[in-house]
């Protein structure tokens, strides 16, 4: 073997990154890995060329050239979405090639459908890129942590979100102009769903809970919620009561079922989590012997993804080289002792809540409104109602102490019901130490 | 191959660690590494037997006795020093087996005479705990960031100093005071120089250079001070500009040259390394592709410290078991690509700084030391004097704007000459921006 060679499906922003990264640092990954590690192909649909600095790689439109290429090593698929990226990579796999994916949304729903297929090649999947961007997330969960049971996963892990909710806090700007500057700035996608209803933070927790666990998570098995109601107001009482807002992945394992949840949080001000701003990322696991351990950095971007991705690139090359394929399973449990997982119903979980109430400034609506909390054994711990509008919509704001999720939904269901309310309830969990 | 023979020498604080891991964790990393890892002896010079619950494990107060055992894959020292602890080692890799530490005196100072004798041996040498406790940091370093240029490494590295600076932050206890109650609670050594010197931080930072640049550093390349004349004024002042008082190890490198130095260090109070308190540890890492990376956790601790420990282990069996020793080089770069570091003198460096000066309060003394500092080119940003003691030590502060070392080495070394000076002044650099 002279040399490891790696073919690229995608060369948009992640797979440029790959491509500068392999590029300048390939002195460097040579005096590490001990071979050159080449860029040796790359395909994508929506070229017809690649810039002149890469003028020695071959280019395709096709990206069966690159599986089709018994030379290539290592296929990385940088695409993005469900399909064509799925078949892709089972191409890939099926003609012996090892893979690497960023592909969290692939991995979170298909993830278990790859892993087997790879296995039964044997083939390496990697996907540090997948989580925390640049953050070295995975092999730090899979490697570093092996030998602790996880009690506790929580992170932010979108910094589309993250930088929403800073600006709204920095600034008191609402959400929908927050947005709509991140787009023209190209900090957030043109549609941005996926990241501000808390979807792409769940591929993520699925897979770190995966591996935490050793059980098949899926994105189906996370319940999840997202920012697009939060308004300044509500930063500004969370601030007025010491906590930040942010959107947080949470998972803790009771031992026979793991919470899976994605939600807006009020965190402690004086927490690392609530000072983790603008788009970077932090997740944090509790471990049952390494204590609490945080990892920050950047989630996304070019070069700090394609720095992941290179990691990748580095770990299978030198598993090829010397004959240790598979030397650590993709999913950090070997397969067979993977289970199926048990998700905490979320009408079990019980949590501090502070909800928001908008209804008409009128005599008796707070009592309406503490009456049916405490149907519900709510207990209100202080309320707030800032500025008098009589006869005008205002906001009521609620803290509660610890109630259980079930009961917080039907309270919340009957309070809406009132005629005096003039829009939903928003209600946003407060976390509370290590919960 | 049935199992994983490991045998561990120092069954101290972070020895027990490791026992306790390795039996609570058992079915975990079997279910990881395919093979059961089995503690099969202990040595300790200390002790007479061990607990009850290691009934199969074979003590012997011979550490001798475990190198010799055929049968032993692993050997882990942790009994710190540098005697025995080195010949133990080197003994223990001449006899071909892998070897564990979490020694950072010994490799900060004889390392490259340990990983030399590893790899003429063909064995590994594991030492994720010397650095950071439970936080998985030289994997991360090594093999996260492999396709970084790294540009800055800065942390607190040392919990017994972060916990004394973090209480006399909260408290506003004297320096002594603070140590002697942790002393008596156990989070101090009975000698604590290593701590509160630098000298600990120094032997990390030793490590993470040679790792980043692939250069032989030792502890003698790094300019150290420590933090035992900060009084809680110079706190108080710091909290009133903005910042909080650390004890840094920050290295930039440039190139044909590199920083190496432990000190304290003013640090803004909205940067994370200033909210980093107690005995945590954080690690920051900026590479030229991924940006800035922080790893925060528990540096110490009998857990923390076994769960890096352990790490090291399941690193080293996959090693075995896949029969690819040295897969990764110990020290990220393979040995001959391994360069002398050429280490930045600290008078070349530049950075702002607070000086406390400690005089008589008379007419005369400010413009003697601004006439002081002025003569060497040094700009005063602000000056303050608490309280008025007419004939009695009083102190100034002093914030410079950003000058070299040698000119405020001279400026004080003059100031200091005077006679209204009653104690040496205290000067505390301040960190600004990503520097």
């Amino acid at each position: 073997m002279d040399k490891i060679r790696v073919g690229l499906i995608g060369f948009g922003t992640v797979g440029t990154g790959l491509a500068k990264t392999l590029t300048m640092q390939a002195e460097r990954l040579q005096q590490k890995v001990g071979l050159p590690i080449e860029l040796s192909r790359v395909a994508d649909i929506n070229l017809d060329a690649l810039p002149p600095e890469y003028e020695g790689v071959v280019f395709s439109k096709d990206a069966a050239d690159i599986f089709k290429d018994p030379q290539i090593d290592i296929v990385v698929e940088l695409i993005g979405g469900i399909e064509p990226a799925k078949s892709f990579m089972l191409e890939a796999i099926s003609r012996g090639k090892h893979v690497i994916t960023a592909n969290k949304a692939l991995l979170s729903i298909h993830g278990r459908e790859i892993f087997e297929a790879a296995a039964a090649q044997g083939v390496e999947v990697g996907f540090e890129a997948s989580v925390g961007g640049g953050i070295p997330v995975i092999k730090a969960l899979k490697e570093g942590l092996a030998a602790n049971r996880i009690e506790v996963i929580r992170g932010i892990m979108n910094g589309t979100a993250n930088y929403i909710l800073s600006t709204m806090t920095q600034h008191g700007t609402p959400f929908a102009e927050v947005l709509k500057d991140a787009q023209e700035k190209g900090f957030a996608e043109a549609d941005p769903t996926y990241d501000v209803e808390g979807i792409d933070t769940a591929h993520k927790l699925a897979i770190l809970m995966s591996i935490a666990y050793g059980r098949h998570v899926t994105l189906d098995h996370i319940s999840v919620e997202g920012i697009s109601n939060i308004m300044p107001i509500d930063i500004d009482f969370a601030k007025e009561f010491g906590y930040r807002i942010k959107l947080l992945a949470i998972s803790r394992n009771h031992g026979s079922h793991m919470e899976a949840r994605v939600h807006p949080t009020m965190v402690p001000e004086s927490s690392m989590l609530a000072n983790i701003n603008g788009s970077f990322n932090a997740i944090q696991f509790t471990g049952d012997t390494v204590g609490d351990i945080l990892l920050y950095g950047q989630g996304a971007g070019m070069m700090p993804t394609g720095s992941a991705v290179a990691a990748d690139v580095v770990d299978i090359s030198r598993n090829i080289i010397s004959s240790s394929i598979n030397r650590v399973p993709p999913l950090s449990y070997l397969p067979e002792y993977f289970q199926e997982p048990s998700i905490t119903p979320m009408s079990e979980l019980t949590c501090p809540y502070y909800f928001r109430v908008t209804a008409i400034d009128q005599p008796g609506v707070l009592s309406s409104v503490s009456g049916i909390l405490g149907s519900h054994n709510i207990s209100i711990k202080s309320m707030i109602q800032k500025g008098q509008q009589p006869g005008e919509p205002v906001h009521v704001v609620f803290r509660i102490h610890e109630a259980s999720e079930a009961s917080v939904e039907k309270a919340v269901a009957e309070i809406d019901a009132l005629d005096v309310i003039t829009e939903p309830t928003v209600k946003i969990r407060v976390l509370i130490g290590n919960d």
